[in-house]
């Protein structure tokens, strides 16, 4: 058991709470139940280390089963070494290094099924509104996620935890600039629709058959001109009430559902 | 202007972060310029009093001026003086205290339109997530906000910031047990929608016809079973992809969106 809080392996394990070492190590930290489960199930090739309070293999035995079955490597260690490594403030008992999962813009895009979903993240600035995002393209049935080069990383330990394991179920794609985004999903033919509270098309009028990909803007600003006159459509989410507007993960997942409906519905 | 962040005007402003005080008031302090500019606009009736900064007064010179056609009181305060009077870390240099706005639930009842659609949030106990429930019902075109009693204070700072001014939007009550919320809900004769991951009937298929209530359950543990029994449906939202759930602002807007889309095309 790993009992030493100020030994050099939880220093290092610690210090992926800073983007510099996770950049230079391309690793990052998973931290609690449902992020280290979804990792073990999902991605077991990319878990590089499971660390457990006794208190919580036993609480969560069929994650630290699953990890053992996968061949990974399962130390146990004290509640000070556990606090130590993460950056949250109640982990909840386990935590696992893992590496980086994003792939590149180019191999999302050959890997996307002929009517894809996809959401494009610009400019987003705030972690649980990222993580959130992603959580909600995930249960929209989203193929794919793509975040742009002046996001907010989505490895930091916030945006990690509001995804609620839904890092780990999808394609993700990161660093590619808006413009370079853009262009690549037009030349593979998927529809760009900009989700804008100034736009002329009411989401319920919008397109949503074939491939199409959602482009959302930085929460408090919205998507600069240029980024809406790329798109095929700048379309609104109805505001029917006294609303100014619906924060971004409400737009994005009201949005992403909306294609899923059509989906559904072929319509 | 006043300047001394020690006196006691400030420290009764202050006090008003704590419940206890809130309730012994009735008063709650709104911070920022978009609470701010909601509450003058819409409750002018329930404004105390504005305090601002000079540099704010500069800047939100539309709400100040606002304030002062409404006949309300507009202290010019120091940014020490501010920063002591509010919780929120930057208030923008400009915050209210208002009068509580919650309705008894006879009265938010007698005034629903005959389409009625409501939004009960039972036992929900992050001020994030209540907040921007609001903001989504209001957004929604909802006609009603019902808080049980044993959910998180709405007058909470959190609570109040996260609704971005739909608090004043909408007739809200508070307070009440769920049974009495339900039992006087059914004989309005409004239908009772239980939202839950647990649902047999799924979101595209429940009635969303008439008038109707979406009743909301606690962030971690939904809604109890005798609750669900109590509705007339129990609803979930499909998850598409490999997501566990949505969160609880996330399913009730989704929800309460596809009751404003069904009221528009009248299915």
């Amino acid at each position: 058991m790993l009992t030493n809080a100020r030994s050099d392996r939880v220093k290092a394990v610690r210090a992926l709470s800073r983007r510099s070492v996770r950049s230079r190590t391309g690793e990052f930290l998973a931290e609690g139940p449902q992020a280290v489960r979804e990792a073990v199930a999902f991605r077991p090739d990319l878990v590089r280390d499971v660390y457990v309070t006794a208190d919580a293999q036993a609480r969560h035995a069929l994650i630290v089963e699953a990890a053992r079955a996968a061949d990974l490597w399962v130390h146990e260690v004290s509640p000070e070494v556990l606090a130590a490594m993460c950056d949250t403030e109640s982990p909840q008992g386990i935590a696992a290094v893992c590496r980086m999962l994003d792939v590149p813009l180019e191999q999302v895009l050959s890997d996307l099924p002929r009517d894809a979903l996809v959401c494009v993240l610009t400019n987003v600035r705030d972690p649980g509104n990222a993580g959130t995002v992603i959580r909600g393209a995930d249960a929209a049935g989203a193929d794919a996620v793509i975040v742009s080069d002046a996001s907010v990383d989505v490895y930091n330990s916030k945006v990690v935890r509001s995804t609620v394991g839904s890092l780990w179920h999808l394609p993700l794609s990161v660093g590619s600039t808006v413009p370079a985004i853009l262009d690549a999903l037009r030349v593979r033919g998927v529809r760009l629709l900009a989700a804008d509270g100034a736009g002329t098309t009411l989401l319920h009028d919008a397109d949503l058959t074939g491939a199409h990909a959602w482009v959302m803007g930085n929460e408090a600003w919205g998507l600069p001109q240029q980024v809406r006159d790329a798109c095929d459509d700048v379309v609104r989410v109805p505001i029917h009430g006294h609303a100014e507007s619906l924060n971004l993960a409400m737009a994005a997942t009201i949005c992403l559902y909306a294609s899923a409906e059509a989906r559904r519905t072929g319509r």
